[in-house]
This record gives C-alpha cells, structure tokens and sequence, in this order.
C-alpha cells in the first residue's frame, strides 16, 4: 500500500518507522523540507518534501499535524486526492474533527492512537510506539465499510488494541481520563502557587515530594496542548470538570462535618475503581 | 546515645538501621514481640520488647506509632522515663501532636522526617531511607533548647535536610504538597468511576494511561492513611480544598466562556510554578 503522512513529528515519523517494514510505502509530507530530509535519513519515510501534491497517488493518508491543522491541510490536500483514497487521523479529540472533515471527504475515519512519550519531533519517533497501546477509530453512520477495514487494518500493522466507539463516547471518556486529569491537575499547581505566606510557600516548595510530583506532572506541561484539548473537546471536558467539581464538593463536605465514616467509604471505593483503570 | 524507638514499622526499623553504626545503643518497643524479635535479627535494634520500661535509661525516644497512637502511647510511657530524656515523633501533622504531647512531656520537639515507600513494615526497613530527605522540626517557644539541638543532631546523623518551621507552617504546607493531592486525586477516581453510561465508562477504563496513572495514584492509596490526613490535619486541608476549588472554578470560568487567553496564562504560569516545588 502507499501510505502518506501528513506531519512529521513524534506520531508522523513513529508510524512511518513502524509501517516500512510491512513493505508498504510510506510517503511524507512536512512543513519545512529540513524535516522531511531528517525524517529520510532516519528511515521513517520511503520519500518526502513539502508539497501535498506527493500524496496524488496515496491508498491512505494519515493526517497527523496538530489539532488545529487538520481541517486547513485536508481543504489543501483533497484536490490532489483520487476518490478511492482513505484519510484519517491522529488527533486526540474527535468529534469536532469528524464533523469538519466527514463533507470534505467521505473516505474519512476518525482515529486516536494513543501513544506518546515524554519528547517530541522526528528525532523522537520509535517504530514499536504503537504496539499493545489502544488505537480508537470513530466511524460514523456514513463511513464507507472499505474505509474502516483500511483503517483497521493500520491498526493491526501497528500490533495496537483497537477499540470501535462512536465520536461522542471517545471525547466523552478522553475527557474523564486525559483531558479532566490536565485542568485538575493545572488547579493544584495554581493554588498550591498562590499561598500567601512566604515562609509556608518556600516550605511547601521544599518539601513536595513523590505525591506533589505524580498528581501535578499533567498539569505542568504544554500549555498550548492544555488549552487545545479544552478548545476542541470543550463541551465534554466542561461536562466532567462540574461532575468533578460535584464530587470534590462531597469530600469538603465529609471533611468540613468530620464525617469519616463517608470519607472512609469513599477513599475505600477509590482504591477499589482506580485497578479498573489501570495496574 | 541511648536511643529507644516506639513503633517497628518502615520507619522506626530504619531509623534503627540509619543510626546504630554511629554507635548509638538503640531499643526497639513494638506492639508485638514477633516483630520486636525480627527487629534485632535484622540489625535495626540492639535490644527490643514490647514493654516500654524498657526505655526508662533512655537519652531520646522517637515515637513511631501511627498518628492516633502518639498521644496514648506517651501517655503510658511518661512514668518511665527520666526528667532530661528528649521525646520526639515522626507524625505527618505536628499541630495536633505537639499541643496534646507538650503539656505531657516539655522535652519535646515535633518532627517530621519525610520519607517513605510503597512497603510497609519492619521487612522493608532500610538504612538510608532519610538521605537527602527533607527532616522537619516545629519547636515551639517553650521548647527547650537542648531538647533542639538534640533532634537537629539526630537529623544530622541520618543525613537529612533540616527545616525548622513553627507547626502551624507544617501543616500548612503538608496540607498543600500531600494532604490536598490525595483529595482532589480520590474526586478524579470517583467521579470517573460514576459515569453513568456503561460503554463510556468501559471505553474510559480500556483508554487511561499514564495521565490518569500519575493523577490517580494517591487518590487510590491506603483509605486510612488518607482519612488520617483529614482527620488530624482538618482545619488545613478544608482551607487549601476551598483556595482549590476557587482555582478550579475559575479555570471552569475561562473554559466555559472560551476565554482561551486565560486558559493560556493559567496552564504557561502553572508550567512555571510546578518547577519551584519538584525537577
């Protein structure tokens, strides 16, 4: 299959590293041809340049630019497309992007690898970045059945877990587990920032330690990638803060009455929930 | 030094293990005499038993009890000891501990070695558990002074940083860097877990990684532990729960009127701050 990145970066470079060795051909598309020719060097891509006109040929394009990207580079691509090709995507909301690029294209299926590492760019790309991690595709009423067999056959090139769901239930639980995690987390730096004592700040500051670290590591990163999630995701992310917020509101509570049978029951039931998300 | 230690745990078996080679003669008392016994096999202890009489020739005894335990635990050892014999503790709050202990024994000084791991117990004990952690003390101004320097030297010989701070400032701070992270970390896991429709729910579990691991982790530790924190430290962890959701609200505020600028300076200011309290 010739396969096209749109994106060179962390995700774009990974797959690239990690789809050649099925023998596809992988064709790359960057915003400056210093990151295509890097991306060459590093095998991630057979060819690359600048120009989306690369793609005239392509079976399937993945579009891994940044959120924001997406809908201006697939209105630039689609007039070098031919009918039967594939797009998808690797951004990490869903429906908003559905929604823009579904009349574009119709051969379009929504999809989320979520896999990810600590560094970005080219430099940063590894071939075995999918495998085992989940891979959701958001296939719509109106998805061609050829486009979604594509797409899942992607996913099973990169040994990822594929999970199907709609658009809405993949922002709506990536709201609970990623994007909520980044606002409460931000909120914790932000009061903790903001004691008025001097003294009590430094002392603060100087005795944080593996709890501090591991609650606010989200809410300390990018902040451009903070406030897109909460852009595109708005409506879903606002949904789980105010549960959120409900809910923090019932712990104040037990605490403020001394209430330490309920908050016993709860801190006992969060210990239990939290081996259903993860180890 | 005579050195008695109240409480065979992690803690109290490291404390042995950190400050025998300096020669100090230490004695353990554990609640039971299987633990007293595997104390002295492992070389955390010169002599131990479950009798606190034991002490009675001690020059500094270091409680470490649970928290709820201090308090009672003093008050039976009391009648044993000499007048000169420095008490210290190792509790997590120090404003409860040292206005109930003070009043029992003058020659106290609260501390607060920070230090810890995911083991508990005598088994997990080890010698350089305090090296380069942080060691607080909240003497108070009827404290004796020799009853200081003996703690800040004990503090010296585990090779901690010392940091002296009124009780009051302890708390608070802890309050900030432990006690708050564990509430607002217990409230993501909860209010995850109540999402009512069961496919998101499940997607959500199948999607979480390594945001939801780290917000999470102390939100799913042991409930005791995390009732303790409030119960004992309660009038802290209210006012930094309520700055909190001051905070919270107001990222809300900016998500709901899409005032991503704000948003904006929230997450790039909160990306700074994180650093002023850990790498």
């Amino acid at each position: 299959m010739k396969i096209g990145i749109v994106g060179l970066g962390l995700i774009g470079g990974s797959l690239g590293l990690a789809l050649r060795p099925w023998g596809h051909e992988v064709i790359g598309v960057a915003r400056r041809s210093a990151t295509a020719a890097r991306a060459i060097e590093l095998g991630a891509v057979d060819r690359a340049g600048c120009d989306l006109a690369l793609l005239a040929a392509a079976d399937l394009v993945i579009l891994c630019t940044p959120i924001g990207a997406i809908e201006p580079t697939v209105r630039q691509l689609v007039p070098h497309l031919q009918p039967a090709t594939v797009l998808t995507d690797v951004g990490s909301v869903k429906q908003s992007i559905v929604r823009a690029i579904e009349p574009l294209w119709p051969n379009f299926v929504g999809a989320h690898p979520m896999a990810g590492t600590a560094d970005s760019g080219i430099e940063a790309a590894l071939p075995d970045l999918f495998v085992g991690r989940p891979f959701a595709i958001t296939p719509t009423d109106r998805t061609p059945a050829a486009a979604i067999e594509r797409v899942v056959a992607l996913a099973q090139d990169l040994r990822s877990t594929i999970y199907r769901c709609t658009p809405e239930q993949h922002d709506r639980a990536v709201a609970w587990i990623s994007h909520l995690p980044v606002a409460i987390s931000a909120g914790l730096i932000a009061a903790c920032a903001a004691e008025p004592d001097p003294e009590t700040l430094a002392l603060a500051q100087s005795l944080a330690s593996s709890g501090f670290r591991d609650t606010s590591r989200v809410g300390g990163g990018n902040p451009e990638l903070g406030v897109m999630m909460a852009q595109f995701n708005q409506p879903e992310l606002l949904r789980s803060l105010r549960r959120y917020r409900d809910q923090l509101d019932q712990i104040i509570g037990a605490i403020d009455q001394q209430d330490w049978a309920t908050l016993q029951a709860c801190y006992a039931q969060t210990q239990r929930a939290r081996s259903s998300f993860v180890d």
